[in-house]
């Protein structure tokens, strides 16, 4: 990741870029892809330096932040990447704490790109010592990246990403295990996977060098809420138990405002959002036809996603829109092309 | 979905279908939609008829069930399309349970369209005393729709489709509940919703008047499915609590082998998928321009999705490719119209 923000820090207009990986081969990598303007010994790099972006795997960044405040002058702000950030308590004034969070896993500098942080979410985590002048400056900084900087205390910010990321991916890695433990009389689950549960696996197994760690340095947070979940489970059980359908038809109701919720941070009426689904055959030329026709009508297309089930099977196609009307144009437009068109709406009224 | 029958059956050239709705509003839906050939009540529509499919929510269609076979002649096999199957034990030989798994819900003839079934999983669950010819020919009917019969028995149906498809649509309720239970000191976890948890909560809040009655229908097996999953959160949690990194090591591994698994349904070669990555401007033409590049230089995309994340913040389009030098070729090809791309293998080596 270090690469990216060297190189979205060119794009944004920096003067110099210094380098310093204890690899000498990465750090000639990000060079020759632009990412940095020279590299060098970490004191050297440092010198002149007004910030400091510390990249490097969780289970080693402390102490390599720390050294980077030791060999950095005082004039240098110094700042991460890292994914959890309840460590950072008791750094200095010119520390401020730092969290992009862009998905991607850009890894080593032949993958870096600059536009790796347009539009993501970048905790700060500044604290009650931080020299207020510093976090302007990585404010700043991030902002110019093109990311949206975020302030959040440090301990709020491992229980929020607890929440919002690692315990989603533990939930995937759980469900694909459990679906994959055993054939049904002769039948395998994986085998036999939907859409929901191709969803919601989709995360799963990803990186284990980079994810044991995360798990690993946010074991605290990540426990409490699968303590959480887990009591939010025996309820479920319970009521199916008894077979409580008005218990069963509040949680689904709850489920449907929250997602509505979520979905209101991406679209601006998330009620008037159209699903318009097709069939397509796995032939080259059917995804650019039907965008050039989506295109040419001007249809507003929000999300738009073509997924592969297998070659004698084809695909789904699921276009998003905004609005009964918009969806019935697309739907017209569709069927004028030959397919048969779904239409429903993404959220129950 | 009875429409939707309808069509397909009509699109595979069957001379007549008749139709009975104890809405007449609806019929007629269904006859305006070519759906059907002529409505009329139940005795009478199916007095000619070779093959009876009942379509209607699972908590009326085993007693429907019950009086089509009842109103039926004895030549008249009896098929159903619910999504639970133990309720059919003991139904008599010239009935065979049956359940598309199509995705999609067209709800009402209106949304109804005759290729819903095109590669879907058809489930038929004969047993002993099933007629074999009357087997033979849902099995035929079912696959001139488009669909792919799969036999199984019925109690291992419900067991199946409960980790398949029940148990993924429970937890992303429990996981969208859990995130949109409170603010993190203001903070609001579905505010700052990552690609992960966007994935585990998108069938979350799903049609409640349906899914209610599933999971009441289902509740042993899918009792039974929260059961081992709470199971094997327990198992996490002492995991994480003891700081066992072998475990988790472990554990990662092997979901993402069993996502392998999973993926080797779809993709010859699922070791082999690359995705690539860009993050692109929220503006008219985008989608269309890409891909009319994608399919100009004749790349073979498999997977393809637009994600929206504001009109501010733009989206993110990732484009599933398989094999390395597809992947280069699609990068260069996006480099060259202006974007930054990252590539990642899809599955960890």
């Amino acid at each position: 990741m270090g690469a990216s923000v060297g190189l979205a820090a060119k794009r944004a207009g920096v003067d110099w870029v210094g380098g310093h990986d204890p690899d000498a081969a990465a750090a000639e990598a990000a060079a020759e892809r632009g990412a940095i303007d020279g590299a060098g010994p970490l004191a050297e790099i440092l010198a002149e330096a007004d910030l400091a972006v510390v990249a490097a795997p969780v289970t080693v960044l402390p102490a390599l932040v720390e050294e980077v405040i030791a060999a950095a002058p005082d004039r240098c702000t110094v700042t991460d990447v890292g994914s959890t950030k309840d460590w950072t308590l008791g750094l200095p004034e010119r520390f401020v704490g730092g969290h992009p969070v862009c998905g991607r896993e850009a890894r080593g500098a032949a993958h870096a790109t600059a536009d790796l942080f347009d539009g993501a979410t970048w905790f700060l985590t500044p604290v009650t010592a931080t020299d207020p002048d510093r976090y302007r400056l990585v404010h700043g900084f991030v902002a110019s990246l093109g990311a949206v900087p975020v302030a959040i205390d440090p301990r709020a910010h491992d229980r929020l990403v607890a929440i919002t990321s690692h315990l989603p991916h533990a939930l995937a890695n759980l469900l694909v295990n459990q679906a994959g433990a055993g054939r049904i009389e002769g039948h395998d689950p994986l085998a036999a996977a939907g859409g929901s549960l191709r969803d919601m696996t989709r995360v799963a197994g990803a990186n284990p060098r980079i994810w044991v760690d995360i798990f690993l340095d946010n074991a605290p947070e990540l426990g409490e809420a699968l303590a959480e979940h887990r009591r939010r489970v025996e309820q479920l059980e319970q009521a199916l138990a008894e077979g409580d359908g008005g218990y069963l038809a509040r949680w689904v109701a709850e489920a449907s405002e929250n997602r509505r919720r979520m979905l209101a941070e991406a679209y601006p009426d998330p009620g008037e959002l159209q699903h318009v689904t097709v069939h397509v055959p796995d032939r080259p030329g059917v995804l650019a036809g039907i965008t050039q026709a989506l295109g040419a009508e001007r249809i507003n297309v929000e999300d738009f996603e073509l997924r592969h089930f297998s070659t004698e099977r084809g695909g789904v196609l699921t276009v998003l829109v905004s609005g009964a009307d918009e969806a019935a144009r697309a739907a017209a437009l569709l069927e004028a092309q030959g397919y048969g068109v779904s239409v429903s709406p993404v959220l129950d009224a």
